[in-house]
């Protein structure tokens, strides 16, 4: 492979769900994998099959679904595995399986017991199996930074002889330095037989902040995939993040030589969805999309950048799609209007939720004198993330005060039922939850409570995210999100949204 | 310079104080510097005295209370701006004048207006004017790494013969590569006349998101000093993370050969508190210091950890002050152990603050029944913004509801009058706020409003943190904090706060 075509494999629906705290649905699971089809990925890892049923229908849901670019599964060296996927995979147009086993003598040792001839007779074999079912064969040696050259050599000359296609290098616990790594990469493409007959591919994780630079310095050397995932979610510091890697492929292409198919303008909205459909927000600082990435602060950089942008911008918001601060929307829009701008924002609607969106845009901009593309983002996000309600706020009265008891009263309808109730609490928002509580009949646990305001001024839309936790299942978290003018609101319809998404989920 | 220690250069305080939305008062940046020397860094970079009265006066107290590491005030090559640095670093232990001028081509042309051989001699001179205040003089050619290599050559020994002890070399915009900055580092090493016998460093920025690992790629290649910000802070997407940096160095100094005298277990406190006191948050997929650098959520890594931690952790929390999960603190501790707590928390309180830091305590804990270290933290942090109240609130009430029009009324204490107000809104926030406005007779913009609950459960610590505006005054912009069970309380206290530091920030 010496053309410069550098795949990107995006792996925010498998190693980035493995963010803690993180746990997606079906739904949101789609509603990712269709926008990364749209940004131009060549991979989407859908999920780990034989790790669990949601994972397992995930993947099958996505290959179905989403037929552009490649869908993976991944699997361990393990016949069940490797069949979970196949079946999985069974309806896509372009699928993967992708097979890894621990390299390090650590990983040998420690966790898996076995000797490093055993691991490479184990791959092989499994990468055989594989074959069975597919041709395109990924397959990845876990933590390859802290192994044996001559393990990784054997490991990935026998997986090639098996059949694999693609070969992956892991720095699974961020450990490598720059310069270890592109040396690791050159010798490696130096020294595997046959290693000209497949994609080299990384994988990097951001423990000690370098996994971006890892992927970029193997790109440089001859890798051919990069594994990242968009905001660079992922297990502890996470992984590589997607939108790094292209914009940093896109603006030094003169150095890297190298190029990804990948559509810029469609990062900044994918990240947005993203962060709402998993709950962590994107710092200010974040490179490439964070919300000061195109400003300056300094009199000396304003001054440069009103006399020429490239003395202190070395690419543009427009480039990563950053919508303009424009207010594009009022009062008096009609629907077509909406539903264009919606579009426009890389927002995908089928006409039912079109429906509700614009009745939620309507209600907005009653309340609210501009609603500027920022609010539509957050407002379409929240909106993907709706499920039909069980139950459904009515209305809300609450009376609180720090020399009173707070109490909340909550109206609500279930199947055309109205139910009220009333409760106290330690604050107000803990108050009306109790008394959802009581209409509810469950009580979960609260492990999270975030709000962020949207847009500037007084009459910002508020943004609730919560994620509660199943007082009889530890494991099972659910996110909810609302928006609103009215904090207390907001965070009634985010508690009320979670606890439909939990009942739905469970069904 | 051939000895292995490499110098923490910090300037959280300068580059990190250039982050858009962050501006902090005189009080604030004297408790950071007394962090940072806590955490022992080597070179505080407390401001740019030239810039503003603001600056000149952060650099005149920070060089007369903290004696430990140097301090640098930054001036361009500026008689005017030399002669303040010069009078702001009078009292200073260890003063030390940084100076820049541009030496990009883009630069001089666009933005300076002159020829490199102008800037050159421009350099020089100004160092052998800056020689007459002080003998530790640094020198940074500003967007080095598009600048000419023969221009950067030319320049550094210049300014080597004038007199400066360090020189800096800069990626201004974020835009070299790693295997780039590594090259430069080395050819500038071995071409500049003179650089054996001066220390060189480099400044880094994030845009493409490699700031930290050119940082440390030119540490293995010979650079002694490395510029950066606690969680990464600074202009557009900010610098080199101070935090990454160090834990890099710890980490693999094995391969950089080179190491610093930072105290890693005061990374954690030092970047709480600087997220405290300027608002940015830290994301949970941070490296090092986030929410979840040493959490693990598959089962393979669980699995992992569980049998040897070192199989997925190249670190460990507790090396980076990381506070564990106990309760260390409960309702009936007192006075003794909680002061004992917070100084092993790396909190240093005055005796009235400690009094007033105590009193809140045990108010939590009398409505919540673990208090935890998190608690404490989020307690202790925002302890160090409060200024002498010139408004205090008493009591609040609240009536609100999605078919009630949300009202406010408010009391307040100043100079021992007692002030209510009350007033509508639309939403309990904006009714409690505008209720607030009556009182003060003042109306700022308000900003950014963000929550975050502290620690789970229902009964969670909220902190709200708010960023005003002042209407006559559009550059004038101050945080408020505020911290309660009750998010109605958190936000009134929290807006309060920025009204009483933004009046005492103007006398």
């Amino acid at each position: 492979m010496t053309d410069d075509r550098v795949w990107i494999f995006d792996t925010t629906l498998r190693d980035g769900e493995q963010t803690p705290g993180v746990n997606l649905n079906l739904g949101e699971k789609l509603e990712i994998a269709r926008q990364l089809e749209r940004l131009g990925v060549d991979v989407i890892e859908a999920g780990f099959a034989g790790a669990s049923r949601g994972d397992f229908e995930a993947v099958e849901r996505i290959a179905s679904s989403v037929r552009t670019p490649v869908i993976a599964s991944l699997a361990r060296c393990v016949h069940s595995d490797i069949e979970a996927a196949a079946r999985a995979l069974g309806k896509a147009a372009r699928p993967r399986i992708h097979l890894f086993i621990a390299a390090s003598r650590l990983h040998l040792e420690k966790k898996l017991r076995i000797t490093s001839e055993q691991a490479v007779e184990r791959a092989a074999e499994s990468i055989r199996f594989a074959r069975n079912y597919c041709d395109d064969i990924q397959f990845s040696a876990e933590d390859a930074t802290r192994a044996d050259i001559e393990v990784l050599r054997a490991m990935y000359e026998e997986a090639i002889r098996a059949g694999a296609t693609t070969i992956n290098l892991t720095d699974t616990v961020g450990y490598a330095t720059a310069n270890e790594f592109s040396r690791l990469t050159q010798d490696l493409l130096r020294i595997i037989d046959g290693v000209d007959g497949v994609r080299f591919s990384v994988h990097c994780h951001n423990d000690l902040g370098l996994a971006v630079a890892n992927s970029l310095v193997a790109v440089r050397h001859g890798a051919r995939q990069v594994e990242c995932t968009m905001n660079g979610l992922g297990e502890r510091a996470g992984n590589a993040a997607l939108e790094e890697i292209v914009m940093g492929l896109h603006t030094r292409r003169d150095y890297y030589l190298a190029q990804c198919a990948t559509n810029t303008r469609q990062l900044y909205v994918t990240s947005r969805l993203v962060a709402a459909l998993t709950g962590v927000e994107i710092p200010p600082n974040k490179p490439v999309i964070g919300a000061n990435a195109f400003r300056h602060q300094s009199g000396v950089h304003q001054h440069g950048v009103l006399r020429d942008r490239s003395t202190y911008e070395v690419m543009r918001g427009a480039d990563v799609g950053v919508p303009s601060a424009d207010a594009p929307l009022g009062k008096l829009s009609g629907r077509h209007a909406f539903a264009e701008q919606a579009t426009k924002l890389g927002f995908e609607l089928a006409d039912v939720d079109i429906d509700a969106a614009f009745q939620k845009f309507k209600d907005l901009a009653d309340r609210k004198k501009t609603v500027t593309e920022q609010d539509l983002i957050a407002l379409l996000s929240g909106q993907l993330i709706e499920v039909p309600s069980i139950y459904h706020m009515v209305t809300y009265q609450l009376f609180a005060g720090n020399v009173l008891t707070p109490t909340a009263t909550v109206t609500v309808e279930r199947d055309g039922r109205t139910i009220v109730e009333a409760a106290v609490g330690d604050g107000p928002i803990d108050a009306a939850f109790r008394a959802v509580d009581r209409i509810t009949g469950m009580s979960p646990v609260l492990e999270s409570y975030a709000i962020r305001a949207v847009t500037e001024g007084q009459d910002a839309l508020g943004e609730v995210t919560v994620r509660i936790r199943a007082t009889k299942d530890a494991e099972k978290r659910t996110l909810g999100k609302g928006a609103s003018t009215d904090i207390i609101e907001a965070s009634i319809l985010a508690y009320m949204n979670a606890i439909n998404r939990s009942m739905i989920n469970q069904a």
